[in-house]
């Protein structure tokens, strides 16, 4: 399939919507936007996998990346891409309009149609980001090809209403294990319930109560969440074992290793395993080139409360924020949709951060 | 396999145990027994699926039912049947040598050996008691020839350490529902976490306190136990629904409706779906019949805390009791074994019951 990136970005949105890519069916799409790319001579396109890099190499004093993932999370009965009016306006709704095919269309937009942009721009198209943290495009790059992720800024396309949301909480995750003595449940008084044995846990979540650190002005809401429970061996016997898996999400001023040992000392006495830890990311507004994004986006910043790659870039000491098309909060539902007018204005905005000062 | 029924009960044990006959599986145990019974003229033998049942028909004033199941729960690596001294004396190990094949081997034998009894005899060993009520051998009996199960006292030779073991406790399972709203975990305040509301079903297990009634002389000890617990979603996903499926077991003076209201009350508050219910069964004691046998094997009477099969006489309007070799506790392990001198205590207890009064 042909992607046109001389339509609007609304029109490629749409365009990008129907090229169905559920992680690890990325192909079309990363072949239709390699030869997009690939026909703009002001652009420096490689390819990795399924992810596509474009490059402008103008010698600026300055280059930021601009990235956004290609697949979307599966199938439900949400495509082809369809508009409705709305009392908000245009809706495009569809799999993949808000996370993050919306925001793809902006960076595509923004690589064709800019030949001399005022900073440097990487523009990365990556892969597998909705699924497990190996196969991640991003990941991948940074692995193999430092060399393309390094910047003094970088900008994640996730959609956060189209403001600037930045940093991210961290996320942790950690299995709260009970035991007891297995018994037949006719003489349950010889045996130890393992389950009844987790009241205790469950008590200590309700009394949880959440740390809202303001960190560069911005408010961060910790929480502590059983996310799933489970236990059980018969009908009719005492379970000897009951596992409460809890997920942990930190303000970013706190390590990874601060989070672990709060979340040890939260279930102080239980048996505590650790199962899975990603860094939050802090805002890192005081960088100048994050502090003249956000002057030139229209000055209003959130905290980003979810985990996303921008995390990833902070760990290579790139300063990042969100800043996409779409609500966060209809990502994954079946539907998810975008106001147009989010599109439009996030393409406004970079567009005019990325040639300020420039003589047209 | 053909089996001698003029061996003693201790070798006819493991010649049962070595018969492998999990449950559905039972067609070559049941053959072997129908033709070692139908050999002796005084009995008269009907086959009905993999049910055995063998009578005298000397026009007594009294029958009574000795029954077992023929089938065990699966093979683990304990086949076949070996014999082991200890402190305790002689042990016979193997997979069913407590649950119940000792007590098989006592029934065949006086089945065998008391042509003229002084009570009549129905002598019943059937399938499938291990698996799902709807498959028990019992139950079919019941259902297709009623006649068969009539008697003016039933034995039962579960496993009951070789003393009678009166009555059964009912069994009762509820699924106790939490509901809640579903959020993503980076933004929990938006929802309600299900698993934390499970927390107050499991305080009140905690707080749940055994009632010990004495019927009969008997004193009963009620349970009530969380066996399985399940909630959750995804890993990043606040869940919307726990469920905890608990196990009442209750004293045989509660009906099934008592039984059913008593944890309705005490979840009150909760959604409470019934899965599952058996009523107890009385001890019924006070019945000349089993007055005279109790007294006949030494008067020493326990509890039966587990459901058995004696319920269904029960509910047939038979009096009936427990009374087998073996440790009730050991039943379902892979180290399940039976002391030999409980089922020669067994047998020789029985036949003295039925034979007292007679001129030899």
């Amino acid at each position: 399939m042909d992607l046109d990136l001389t339509v609007d970005a609304v029109t490629l949105t749409e365009q990008l919507v129907n090229i169905e890519s559920v992680s690890r069916g990325e192909q079309a799409i990363a072949d239709a936007v390699e030869a997009a790319l690939a026909a703009y001579p002001h652009l420096t396109v490689s390819r990795h996998g399924h992810t596509v890099v474009a490059r402008t190499d103008l010698g600026r004093g300055e280059r930021v990346v601009i990235a956004g993932h290609l697949d979307t999370v599966p199938v439900n009965d949400n495509l082809p891409a369809r508009r409705q009016e709305s009392a908000e306006g245009v809706l495009l709704h569809g799999l993949g309009t808000c996370d993050m095919k919306g925001g793809d269309a902006v960076i595509l937009r923004l690589a064709a149609t800019l030949p001399e942009p005022n900073r440097d721009v990487t523009f990365i198209l990556y892969d597998a980001e909705e699924i497990e943290e190996q196969f991640n495009g991003l990941r991948l790059l940074a692995q193999r090809h430092p060399e393309l992720m390094v910047a003094d800024f970088a900008i994640l396309m996730e959609p956060s209403n189209a403001v600037v949301e930045a940093g991210c909480q961290g996320t942790l995750r950690v299995d709260v294990r009970t035991t007891g003595e297995r018994a037949h449940s006719a003489r349950s008084w010889r045996g130890r319930n393992a389950i009844h044995g987790a009241a205790e846990v469950l008590r200590r979540l309700n009394e949880y109560d959440a740390r809202r650190p303001v960190i560069d002005g911005l408010e961060y809401r910790e929480g502590l969440n059983a996310v799933f429970i489970r236990g059980g061996v018969a009908g009719n016997v005492l379970p000897d074992e009951c596992v409460v898996e809890v997920n942990f999400r930190f303000a970013p001023d706190r390590s990874e290793a601060e989070a672990e040992a709060y979340v040890r000392d939260f279930f102080d006495g239980f048996e505590v395993t650790l199962t899975d830890l990603a860094p939050g990311a802090l805002p890192g507004l005081d960088v100048p080139a994050a502090k003249a994004f956000v002057e030139a986006v229209g000055g209003q910043v959130n905290p980003k409360f979810g985990w996303t790659d921008v995390a990833r870039f902070t760990g290579l000491g790139v300063p990042a924020v969100n800043f996409g098309p779409g609500d966060p909060m209809l990502a994954h539902k079946q539907e998810e949709h975008v106001p147009v007018e989010h599109i439009e204005r996030c393409e406004a905005q970079l567009r005019a951060w990325l040639t300020d000062g420039l003589t047209s």
